[in-house]
């Protein structure tokens, strides 16, 4: 059977594994796919860093047109990451009617619906499993396996830098910067982690997998996004007090009407099963209406693990082109995803439990006058530890709210800050607990 | 578009979730594949037994013939269950041309290698998500997710039943019988639970999963089997002792010659991901050579968790009927599958940890007699725990091992068990420990 020719831009640690994959893997893929599978081309600026794969020097460029215009191509896999020329070679690959596979999750986050408009256009599939949790197929498992569920709230650890930094934190006790100085030691962090530890990565994933989920528009600049910068490693012994954990998570949720979608530290039940999500893992768990609760889990990075997703999109792609299709399955489940949009509902209307630290004054009265205020905002106390320990000549006072308004809890939390006896400002946390909800019912 | 439409035999649980799932999600299902799935027959013996969803009476027969043998008809999907006339039908569907979709994991376990023969040589597909794990879309993962890498093991909790026995035993300290009488009120176990309690089910799904993991042919006769009736919940209790709990797991692991394919009882550590799956849930956890570990977890039975699957399944070979396509992906994801053997390794010739419980009379030189023997046969001990604790007169001792051949353990034990000092028959399980093994090399 004719070969299926591939162009890879973007050869560094993802597009290495992907390299080694398809050589070391060729009569096994052949096998699977009935057809070879031929890298045809691989462009990258630096060709003279050494690789652990060797490869025909033939075959090397660095110039990402030897393969947008090579007509030979059928498959672009676009692996250099970052916005631009990014944005340029996959568009210019669409319009030359090639099929793309890219782990880009910035890129489709932000350019995703312009690029898949593009795709439908011209009739050719973009493929991106690479682009959230590794080798994990959250992607196919959202667009195919779960295809008829409605999607009723879905929880992602996403990022195995942040992850690893808090799973560093709440283990040994280290300051954000000790765990951070240990993530780029171990090589899970970045020189710049600001992407990582903002929470941006995480979003862009999150975009990524609401469209999946809701077969709808994506909607990155909507998500409400904070990060793990901040993070006093006092909270998350206070939080493992309380029996829970404190894990970076990306979160949606569907009341039928509206969607939550939101990037933050948030504390979870020690028996959830994220809870057991450490280092630098990646899972998601999501409830369908049909499936139930379901959770996915595995390296969410990795040469050899994105590698593989990488190399079944190519499977995917290629076995659609020996069958002569052009597309046989939108990239977001559906062609109406690229029109229908959601309505993502403000923070300050979501309704979740609270973590707040107070820090305050060890005087008789200081816990009513903050609980009046609160009171006086509907927010409710499920449950308090005051502890004898003085920070900063103050004690902390640490709180488990019932479910309250986001907007409630920053108009009761900037009163409270205005109190005398308390040092402003006041720690919160969200907490996402099935157990705090069931309590209240 | 053209509707596709569908035939139903076997109107029992699933079967009526896939009527309520087709029914409640027409709109959204249309969507999805742009085309209209008609339900047009459904048959079962039983069609005066109330159902929860209203269906059309002109669409009902007790009669699968009318099914098989209506040329509009494009998917015949079997809920029936067991192994007769299902057979019949399955194959009757496929020479008449249509596609198949089945939950029935005892019909492709005992007639996979015919019927998948039989789909390939009429160019027909068949389908079988919700025959493991329910609504988790493991058959998908493998087929198509993680078609790249060669997968290195792979544990799996495989029958909601017998974990649902096992977490009772192991949280409440009942025994079997009782736990047993518990799932049967639950509605989580049969009145005959032999299949599942015996591990047959198990091993049924393990030959389906390992097919997809190797790409190869079926091979359910060969897998070793045993279950967890005869448990004494005292085992649980010196399992937790050693930081272990005790899961009915299916097992398989290419040592890249031969396969080792078995379901038992097996140790695992309290901190393994798969520790922590209770309850009715399954969950499967595997290591593919290039995405690492990978753990999926779900609900792996009941109604809409299996109907999901069942739809997912038929909008999958929907949407290769709407594109004119007979048969994109080979049901065990390549042709040369149906031909492909492999070896499976003897259980004797099993090398892996082991737990013993001897009971023994509380004299002296006892040990040195027991640890005499298992020396001679080539078994050292890693961990022993000796209790004060009378069982019938005798003493429990407690061992774990390092890495042993199950044949030597077995000749091993039956000469343990003829010293005048121990009480037979010796009590062991075998052990998945990544640590146990890390800790020898």
């Amino acid at each position: 059977m004719k070969p299926i020719e591939i162009g890879l831009i973007g050869f560094g640690t993802v597009g290495t594994g992907v390299v080694r994959l398809l050589q070391e893997r060729a009569p096994w893929l052949v096998r699977r796919l009935g057809a070879p599978l031929v890298l045809k081309k691989v462009a990258d600026l630096d060709l003279a860093r050494p690789r652990p794969v060797a490869l025909d020097p033939a075959r090397l460029t660095t110039r990402a047109e030897d393969i947008l215009d090579d007509p030979d191509i059928d498959i672009v896999v676009e692996l250099m990451g970052g916005l631009e020329p990014a944005r340029e070679y996959v568009l210019a690959a669409i319009a030359r009617g090639k099929h793309v596979v890219t782990a880009n999750k910035a890129l489709l986050a932000l350019h995703g619906n312009d690029i898949l408009a593009a795709s439908a256009e011209r009739g050719v599939e973009v493929a991106f499993e690479a682009a959230v949790c590794g080798g994990v197929p959250i992607i196919l498992v959202l667009r195919q396996g779960l295809a008829a569920n409605h999607i009723r709230e879905m929880f992602g650890i996403l990022n195995g830098t942040a992850n690893y930094i808090l799973t560093q934190m709440g283990q040994g006790g280290a300051s954000y910067a000790q765990a951070l100085a240990e993530a780029q030691a171990q090589g899970f962090a970045e020189a710049d982690p600001t992407l990582d530890v903002e929470g941006i990565d995480t979003a862009h994933k999150l975009a990524i997998l609401m469209s999946l989920a809701y077969c709808a528009r994506l909607e990155f600049p909507a998500i409400a996004v904070s990060g793990i910068k901040d993070l006093d490693p006092l909270d998350l012994q206070f939080a493992r007090e309380f029996g829970y954990c404190l894990k970076l998570l990306a979160i949606t949720r569907d009341d039928g009407e509206r969607i939550e979608a939101r990037v933050h530290p948030t504390l979870i039940p020690r028996d959830h099963m994220l809870a057991n999500v450490e280092g630098a893992f990646n899972a998601v768990y999501l409830t369908g209406d049909a499936v139930g609760p379901i959770l996915l889990y595995g390296q969410g990075a990795g040469m050899m693990s994105t590698a593989s997703a990488v190399v079944s999109d190519i499977l995917d792609l290629a076995r659609n082109l020996t069958l002569g299709l052009k597309r046989r399955l939108p990239p977001l489940g559906c062609d109406a995803a690229l029109t229908s949009r959601r309505i993502i509902k403000p923070l300050d209307e979501v309704l979740t439990n609270y973590y707040f630290r107070f820090a305050a004054l060890d005087r008789p009265g200081v816990l009513s006058q903050i609980s009046g205020i609160l009171g006086k905002h509907q927010i409710s106390i499920a449950a308090v530890i005051q502890k004898g320990r003085e920070v900063a000549g103050a004690v902390p006072i640490v709180m488990i709210t019932h479910e309250a308004v986001e907007a409630n809890v920053k108009a009761a939390l900037a009163e409270v800050d205005h109190l005398p006896v308390v040092s402003p400002p006041t720690v919160y946390y969200r907490i996402e607990d099935p157990h705090l909800h069931a309590a209240q019912i």
